[in-house]
Formats: C-alpha cells, sequence, structure tokens
C-alpha cells in the first residue's frame, strides 16, 4: 500500500489556476494521493472533473457535510488525512472551521478568514485538536526565501535596523477608472473581499514575509492607504509604517494602481552586520550587502546555502524554480508533519501566520480611519 | 474511468532528480497517469520505489524486456501508451529502439542515442511504425521561447542575418586539474559519455535551440573544441562555427571550464528587422531589439504572447515559471499527439531533433579533429 | 575675446571632490572660464592651488568680502558672471546672500541653507535683483530624468496617481554603533548639519526629485524618522507619507543605515497610461510600464527621447552618462540663462527649489516630533 | 606659472563629439592646458572655434606642419608638450609621423592607422626618438576595467583557460539593406576604412582588451567574416578563434549587423580559480565567480579594488562612472609620463597596442580571405 498522504480537495475544479497549483505542490516530492473532495457545488461537474483529471468517484462529494460524514465514518488508515481549501475567500473560515472541528488536517488558501476575530475562533478550534494546519503564503516556500529567515536567524545581518517591503501590481487600473467596471468587481465590494481589498489581498503577504524573514514580530502601525473615487473607497493602494523595536523601524509598500507592475514583491531586511534583499519576480537570486564589501549573489542550491533552503531545492544551481516550486515546497513540509516527521517551522506558513495576517489587516485599516495614527498589533 | 495517458518510466527511480522532474512535469496539466515500469534493475527496489511514490506493483517489471511482452498482452486500452526513458545514456539508445519496434510512444532524455548511425536507425524504425517520440530538450517548453519561435516565423526579425548561442557551465573546473579526478568521471570517458563531452552534453541544446528558434538548418560547422590536459582528450570547451545561408552565420560557444558559471545558456538572434533575446536563468524575459527604438522586454502570460506561448503558461505574469513548467509543457504537448489532439510542432522536440544532434555533435568533432575546417551537415 | 562665461569659485580646493566635480562640469560645454576666486581660507594655500589648476593668480581674493569689493570694481565686460559655492554647509546661506545682495548670479551646492527662514531671505533678495540662481540638485540633469520629466509633462503617463522615492545609503552604519564616532561626525552634530541628517542630506533629494518629475507640488507630509541611540537624536533614517492632491499619495524613504547601500535612489511614479521607473545607479535606463504591454527601456541619444534628454547627452547611445555629465548639464543650463538664451526650466533646479527643499526637511522634522502627524508644506 | 601640460589639438573642432570628449577628458584632473592646434582645415574656422571655446588664437596654425615649424621653435618650456590627434582615420598615421619625428608626444585616436606596416613605421620612430605615445582605447580607463587587469596580474584568477569578448553593435542594419547607402558610407569604403570595417573599428577593441586585461599575447587566429551583400564584400560581422597558449583558446565575436544592439561589448575571463566578467553599459560592475560561492559584485571606489583602479575613480562608491571618465583616466595616464611621473602600464594603451591592432585587423582578415584557416600572430 502506498505510503502517500490520502488529500483532499474543495474547489479548484474546472479551469481553476490555484487547482492546477495545488495539484501540481502535491504532486512534487510524492508525498500526496489526491483521493477525493467536492470541486464544484454540483456533484456531477465535480464527478466529471475527477475524471478528467484521473481520480476515482466514489469519493466525490456534494458538499463539505458530506465530506466531513462520510470520511469519517471510514477507518483511520483509509480516512483523508488533509484537506486543501480552494474555495472563493468567503468560504475558507467556515469550510475550515468544520474540517478543524471534526479534526481534519486543513491546507488553506490566503487569505484565512474574512476577520481577524474568525481567525482567533479557528486558532482556538486547532489549539483544542491539534490538527496541522497550512496558509499558502506560496511565497515563503522558495529557497531563497527561506536562506533569508536561515541566514537572519544565525545573526548574519546582526541586529535588525530597518525593514522594507513592497508589494506593487498595476491590475486594478486596468478597471478602476470605469465606474461599472469598479463597482462590479468581487475584489472591491467589502462583503466578498473584507475589510481591505490592497492589503487584505497582497500587503498581507508583505507583512508575513517581514514577520517570517526576520522572526521579529511587528509591534503597531500607522498606515496611510488610498482609493481614486469617492463612489468606491476599498483601499487599492496604501503605506504601512511599521514598528518592530523601540530602535527598530520599517515600511511596507502595496498598491494596486502601480501602473504596469506584475507582481513586484520585494524585502530588504538590513541589519548591523549586512543587509539581505529579494525579489519575487527574480526568485532565484539573494543580495548580500556588508559595508565595503562586493555585493554578493546567491543562489539555490550550492552548499553554501542552510539546510532548509537546499530542502526546497530540486535541481542543480543554475536551473530557476518558480511558484509551483514554491508551492510544493509547502507541500511537501505540511506533509512531513502529517508523517509526524521532523521538520523546521519555516517550511510552512500556519495558523498564527493566519491570525497575525488578519489581524495586521484590520489594524492597518484602522490606522488608517483614525486619521493615520499609530495603532498596537 | 479515467483520461489519462497510461503511462510508464524506465530509471529514474530512488533519488535521481530527473525522475522527480519527469514526474511533476507529467502531473502538471493532469494528463497522464503512471501505471507501471522499471525504476532500477532491481525488481525490489523498483516495486519498493513505486509504493514509496503511491502506485501499484503489479505493472512493475524487472526489465524492458519483460515490460514489453506483458504490457503489449494487454487489451489496447489498458496497455501503456507512452514509456520515458530516464536511464544512463548508453542505454538510451537500445530501450528506444525496443520500444519503438514493439509500437510504444516514447520520451526519451536527451542524448538520444551515442552515435549518428545509432539515432538514424531509430528514426527509421520510428517512420516505420508512425510512434510518438519526444526529446526532452527541456529548454524548448519555456514560454519565453516557443514566444521566440513563434515571432520568428511570423517574420517579425525580418530575414536573419546573424546568430549566437551561448552555454557556459563552470563545473568541470572542479574536477579536471586532479589527473585521477578527470579520469574518473564517466562524462569525460568516451565509452559512457560518447564522442563528445561539452558538445555532446550542453552544445547540442544550443544547437537544437538555435534551430529550434529560427526554423532555419545550421549547413555546415568549423569547430574548434579544447582540453586542458593531454592524458584526457575529451572535449570539455568548445566554439564552432555555424553558416545557415550564405549570408547568414553564426558562432556557438560552449565550456564546462568557464569557472563560476552554473547553466549560463543564451540565444541571441538578429534580423533585418529586429533582435531577439534569451536567456536560460532568467527564462521570463525575452528582450526584442529594433533600429531606433526602446528595447522591450516580453514575459510570459500576456495577451501580446502567441497562443504557444499561452498555452505553457499556467499562471498570471509576474509568477516566475521555472524548469519544472518547461518539463511539463513538453509533456503536454506530447500528450496531445497521443490523444490525437491537434498540436504545434514547437510543443515538443522529437526524432529529427535526436537525428539532427548527434551528427552536429559527430560532425563538430569531425571539424575539429581534421584542422578546424568547415564541414557540412 | 573668448565668449566664455567668467567664473569664479568659493571653496573646492585642494582634494576636494565637490571641486573636480564642478570644474569638469563647467569645463563640458565650453561655456564657462574659470577667472578666479577663493579656495581656501589661507590665501597662499588658494593661490598655490590656481596655480597647479592653470588660473592666474591675479584674481584670488582672501575672502568673499574681497571678491565681491574687487570684482564689482572690475567693468562689466570683465567682472565675474557667476559664483559657486563649494564651502562647508553653513556657509551657503551668508555667501549666496552676501553674492546676491551685490548682483552676482551663484550657482550654490545643496543644501542652499541651514534652515527654511533663511532659505526665504535668499528667496526675497533673488526676486528683488533678478539674479541668475542654480543650486545643484545634480540628479536632474541626467538624460534620463529629464525624459522621465518631459513624458510626464506631456501626459504620457496620464494623471499621476502614486508616487514612490527611495534614497538608501549604508555609510552611516560603519560609525554609528560607536558612541564616540557618532558624536563626532559633523553629518551627526545639529550645529553643522541643520535640524536634520538622513532628510536633510538624501530625503531632499528624493523630494526635489518627486517635484521635477512629476511638476507636482508635495504638499502635506507624515513623518517617522528614526535614530538608533538615545545619545544621538539625529535622524539616520526615515520614511515620510506624501500627499499632493486628494487622491494622488506616495511615499518617500530614505536611510543612511540600508547597510551596504552605496547611493541607491530610485524614483518611481505611476499614472492612469503608464508608470516609469530610474535608478541613480543605473542612470542610463528608464523603464517604462504599461498594462498589459512589453516593459521599454529608453536610454540616452535616441531620437525617439526629448530635445531636453537629447541636449543633455555628449555621444551616441550606448556609451555610459556618469556624474560627471549629470553635473555638466546644469552648468550647460545656467549658462543660457546668463546668456540670456532659450532654456528650458528643467534644465538646473533653482531658488525655489532650494526654498522647497528647506521647508520640507523642516515640515517632516516637526511631523515626526508632533508625533507622526500630517503637516502641510 | 601653471605647471599644467601645453597641449594641442587636430582635428575635434566644430560639433565634434570627439572634441568634446578628449577636452573634457584633459580637464579631469587639472593636468593639461589647451594652447592651440589646428581644429579644422580653413584657418578662420580654426580660430573662431578656439575663440568659442575660450583659448586664444595665436598658437591656432593653418595645418600640421606649420604648427610643428611654429612651436618646434619655442623655447622648451612653452612649447607643445603632446598634440592629440583626432581627424579622420587615414590622416592619423600621417600626422603622428610628423609629430613623432619632430619629437611630440601624441596622443591618437583609433584605429593608429590605416595598415601593419604604417605602425610598425610609426612603432620604430618611436622607439628611436623616446616620444610618449597614447592610443586612445577607450575603455580600458573604466576603472572596473582596471581592477580586472590587476586581479588577474595578481593571480586572482589561477592559471587563465578561457577568454571571450563580444562588441556587438547594430546600426549598420539601418543602411546596409540600401544598395546606394551601403555603397556610399566611409565605413564601408576600403580606401577610407582600410581593409576591413567591423573588425577595424570595434573588434579591435576587443582584441586590445582582451590582452590588456589577461596581460597575454594572442598567438594565432582563425576568422569567419560575414557581409551581406555581393556589392559590397567589407566585413560587418565576424567572429574569430583565438589560442593564447596550448591549453588557452579563447573566441571574439563582433557584429555591426546585431539589431538593435547599441554598443554591447563584453569580456568575459575564465581561470582555475575564478571567472571574471565585465559589460562596457555598465562599466560600474564587475563580477567575480568562483566555484560554489555566491557571485561577487564589484564597484568602483571601495578600498577593496586595487591603486590602478581606485586611481580611476573620482567620487565615493554609488556615483556612476561614464566614458567622459574612462577617457579622462587615459589623459591622466599621459600626463604622468610626461611629467615623469611614477605610472602604471596599464594606465593608457600606448604604440605597442597600436601595432598589435593593425597586426590582428590583417591577420585575421588574411584567416577569412584563406578559407577560415589559423593564421599566427
Amino acid at each position: 500500500m502506498s505510503n502517500k498522504i490520502r488529500w483532499g480537495v474543495l474547489g479548484g475544479g474546472g479551469d481553476s489556476l490555484i487547482g492546477v497549483l495545488h495539484r501540481v505542490a502535491a504532486s512534487m516530492f510524492d508525498a500526496y494521493q489526491l483521493v477525493g473532495g467536492s470541486f464544484n457545488p454540483d456533484i456531477e461537474v465535480s464527478k466529471d472533473f475527477a475524471t478528467q483529471i484521473g481520480i476515482p468517484t466514489d469519493r466525490i462529494y456534494k458538499d463539505l457535510t458530506e465530506l466531513v460524514q462520510k470520511e469519517t465514518a471510514l477507518p483511520a488508515d483509509q480516512r483523508m488525512q488533509v484537506v486543501s481549501i480552494l474555495t472563493p475567500n468567503f468560504l475558507h473560515f467556515p469550510m475550515a472551521k468544520q474540517l478543524l472541528e471534526a479534526g481534519f488536517n486543513v491546507i488553506c488558501e490566503k487569505p484565512m478568514t474574512m476577520t481577524h476575530a474568525e481567525a482567533l475562533e479557528l486558532e482556538a478550534i486547532q489549539k483544542k485538536n491539534g490538527n496541522v494546519f497550512g496558509l499558502t503564503h506560496t511565497y515563503t516556500g522558495y529557497p531563497m526565501v527561506r536562506q533569508m529567515r536561515e541566514m537572519i536567524a544565525n545573526g548574519e545581518l546582526g541586529e535588525i535596523q530597518k525593514v522594507d517591503a513592497q508589494y506593487y501590481q498595476g491590475w486594478i487600473n486596468n478597471l478602476i477608472h470605469d465606474k461599472e467596471q469598479r463597482n462590479s468587481t468581487w475584489r472591491l465590494m467589502p462583503e466578498k473581499s473584507g475589510i481591505s481589498c490592497c492589503l487584505g489581498d497582497i500587503g498581507v503577504h508583505a507583512y508575513q514575509m517581514l514577520e517570517f524573514v526576520t522572526g521579529k514580530k511587528i509591534k503597531s502601525v500607522l498606515a496611510d492607504l488610498n482609493h481614486l473615487y469617492e463612489d468606491n473607497e476599498m483601499d487599492i493602494d496604501g503605506t504601512v509604517l511599521l514598528r518592530l523595536d523601540e530602535y527598530t523601524k520599517g515600511v511596507l509598500r502595496s498598491s494596486q494602481i502601480a501602473t504596469g507592475e506584475e507582481n513586484n514583491f520585494t524585502v530588504a531586511i538590513y541589519g548591523t552586520k549586512a543587509g539581505l534583499k529579494w525579489e519575487q519576480e527574480n526568485p532565484n537570486y539573494l543580495y548580500l550587502l556588508e559595508d565595503g564589501q562586493p555585493m554578493r549573489v546567491l543562489k539555490p542550491g550550492h552548499a553554501y546555502n542552510s539546510a532548509l533552503s537546499l530542502d526546497g531545492t530540486k535541481l542543480p544551481p543554475g536551473h530557476p524554480e518558480g511558484i509551483f516550486d514554491a508551492m510544493g515546497n509547502i507541500y511537501k513540509g505540511v506533509a512531513k508533519v502529517i508523517r509526524g516527521e521532523d521538520y523546521n517551522s519555516g517550511e510552512f506558513p500556519g495558523m498564527t501566520d493566519g491570525v497575525r495576517g488578519m489581524n495586521f489587516i484590520e489594524k492597518a485599516v484602522q490606522s488608517h480611519r483614525d486619521g493615520n495614527v499609530w495603532v498596537n498589533l
């Protein structure tokens, strides 16, 4: 019998890109076997999709309730071990809640919930039940992001004295200047997207990344968000001033009206000994800056990298790793925990990241609404 | 029943990176189902590996002969439809021959054979039997390489007047200066590696790429190869002058002693209207140069790309595609042909690429041995 | 008789780099003749330096007072037409004041003054006397910065919706962690450096650049500055939130503790139609971003550039322009005005830039001191 | 009295870019005083130009013969010490000859002569008379090129095992496809341009650079040149195989039909210990590659650079140096020799570079004409 992890998926059927991404990621290290799930609200569509991607239809369920009921009725060695939630954002919370309460491990797409309160509720359940919970802040799976985290943890930057993260996209420029479009896009509707558009969608990635690589917590924020038209006040741009420690400050910039930008997510951390910079669109390069020294360019797969970084590299140096690889690394980490193997906490983001992320979004929006004042996290 | 392609694999077990790469690639578009094969000469090791990666062991065979015998005995709708050859180089030819003769479709790792004569023999069998044959010149699967090919085919460069390809690595520098090491590395032994080390391993990628993107054939070559020590004359570096047409010339440079280079493979094509440049280590950028115009930087996933390029892109612009994605695209193309679907000849390299590649290697070595003279291909 | 502009210099003698920079810049377009000045407080040292750089010593003066007295006594067609102030920062104001009052044109190194009040005083004198006043915000002299300004003025970006400027250096990291050093460096002493270190030295460049390229005024600021040790509260890092119009926001980041950074000054402007990005360390590249289009990379010297940009380019495309060239362009612009020739207001920064810059520094510091609140400019 | 070097110039008047470049370069280190020359065949035009650029007209001569006659009649301490030749290529040889024979030091634009024989003739005169002779292979003046040379000389690359130089331009594509234009451009007329267009104009820069940075001599060449139309056989593209030592090979590629390329001149040197790469269009970066180490990026002005490199840097790190700076460094080197000061042979190219360059051009053309065979240099 296969020793693969029995894996279920909610959503992600049809032409869903996120579905492809998760399935490929799950296949990368031969750790998961997709055994069923519910890809679509229509059970027939769901079963057709199962057939199309080559899995049996006997564990395709009409909804999550049926899934939980039938799977929990199976013997422990046949039951789904982990379920991925790839459904629309507003379903993340109720689905994660139901799964966690029923004892399933969960891999959840970002955002974890719509509010910080919901996030705290999930956290409480998870703490009680001890489930594995992975949140797909995919970018943390890149080998050079992992390397950044390890180098900082090892003190190679000394004391951190400045952090700077940018996440600039331009796609909302395409629609924001048309009244009808901007008021019919789900991202710009609070009921579907939550309290924030830009911060909630991408700013929170930058926030999580800063905490991931530095190992520090951001303590307070002062935000200035922006919208362009009075008839839609969802933030599509925003800068957040950050305080980590008394003398450690930083800034997080996010925008969806940075016209022409694709997915320009960058992180720079400066310490007393050195600085490190990374760019998502060229994820295989990590730049190490030191006083009076030539800049060094670290790349994946070399022996000079940490074990955590090398564990996420599959090919020899010079072969680019893409986003599929990053997601694959996260699935690999979740698999290790499910199997009870040793793992590094940097291998995948989890519940705490989700809770902190939702808190960040709400506090940043509050800072903005209260007139750009500092708010503690 | 699944409509996935029934897929077998030879070699690629254990910690094999090439095995991982092919399995992930096969999973990327939900097109293949791994049903069996022979991962290792030891049948027990092979079966253990099957279990480890989660597939049944009933179609794990002790060798290719058994595989051919048992699979051909199965009903047509259960039989393996395609077999991937991931074994050591010297086995590529005999295995491909046996599979093609038995009517199987084949995906074969590079190099296709050890000699041009063998390559011609395979080609003859394939022509007679009509099998699908994919040769994994993986780099042609990158979206921007495909875009380059399409733009040139559409005349966007005008008439081609200059081609330049570079494939520089430095890894042999690590061992070449130690007599024992350089004489015990299989890459530097003609009996295991064939007539050429550097040209055969990487120069042939550059050769195939030039023909792939230009749609032209290289007609003659003049080569100057290099080795560093008298006791091992296998080429570890070499420059090849190229002639495509009377007034179209070019140069192909390959090296394994370009110290510190990882996998620095670049292609530049210049025509009467414009030039195009691409670099494997940053595969998501395609540079378009025109007289007196700002350089343009094309990236995957945008509507301005060709259908062939977009078909190989899975995510929105700004999300890097890596080598896994490139290999995945090649598997996808092979799947289309196996299923009898429409496909673009740029989707995967095949038999002709293998034949021409082996011919290139032999003729380039001949040019060098004959004193750096022009040799027709 | 030469039709060169008669030019005097205060400071910049000996090994002064700023002296070299101004003399080379002045020579670039054959527009200036250095006729005298006061290079050093010691008249003998000053004369020796004059001899060393090949100019007569008869118009080398012991101080500015003598210079003004003797030069104003000369016939108009022999008198110095313009004087460059290259002395330490605290002398800029009194020297500029004396020169402007005596009717001389002035080229002044940055910062123009120590306070906004002084800046306003200079402006009043200049307005009354009509002198030419050039302030060497050197970076505005780069051809691609000029091109950026012209493209924005021509509406190629549409309405501006987001601005972002960064000026990161790391040099203070070298000394800030040593108590003695940080309290003996003139940059960190308010009496020598003014109200601000980081903002005053480099942040103001970023501020002036944003206004220069956009043609807009920044209306209010909210600043968060940083220092690392209680015993020296001069800012060595700071982020300033910016408001240009109701819906146009931005951020200016400056740091001298971005360890390992050299002179990493970047500007990005995003509008409804397109975005433009520029980096000082690679000043010959201007990046044009548009929705769904390949990024374009504009370079100096091409016919597609504006007249203002081309006027600042001396060599064919592909020959890099450096900081000398940028300063040379500014001197050229000042020469045009002195000669009464047509010129473009983008050719050199002047009095208004100085006044606004000092105001920015003071208001940003005030914003920080008042608890990170918005302050109107 | 000024201790500047008394400097004369032939050619370079009016709008000549090369004139501007040399005058700015000469001014950079306060070492030269332009005292006269002959800017134009028409003495009145020449005098007007002198006035325009602010120098007295009493030492403006109608031609070189008059210059030599009158200047040699002056007392030694007033006579021109060095003369720069900026006239059209075919005049370089006769003018240099006349000047060297009359005892003047010479700075000569490239190409030194039209033939190798002429170059040898100049060399013989110089050897006899002991004049200083600088040949403006400007690119050797870049600080990071100098650093490359010093690092190689210090053994930091170990034994060199591979060299690769590229000089790609695209400007001839603009005119080559029009019969009238290609047959009326002086660059494509052997009587004005000499035996070679592409090799003579730019290939020789690459050749000189390879010898400059490696300190080695290229011993033999095998060339394949190209033209596009039968009615004009001047080379506009060409690849040259190189042999330095028995086991040290390389390749030099030059083209003027690399459509869209500006001045894409690159050099890569690989040794047993490390590799170094440099690109003219980004001249402030030097890339150091080592087995299994992060690539290092060296930049000008840092203490880790050699004295030779630092001597050519005028500003702190992070301030880009351009082509003016490179030429300025060459003038500085020539000044040192004229003044009898210590200097490094890397400070400026001279007679030997000119002789070897002309020899290279002729031998490469011969290799091509003889059917792409090896020719010793």
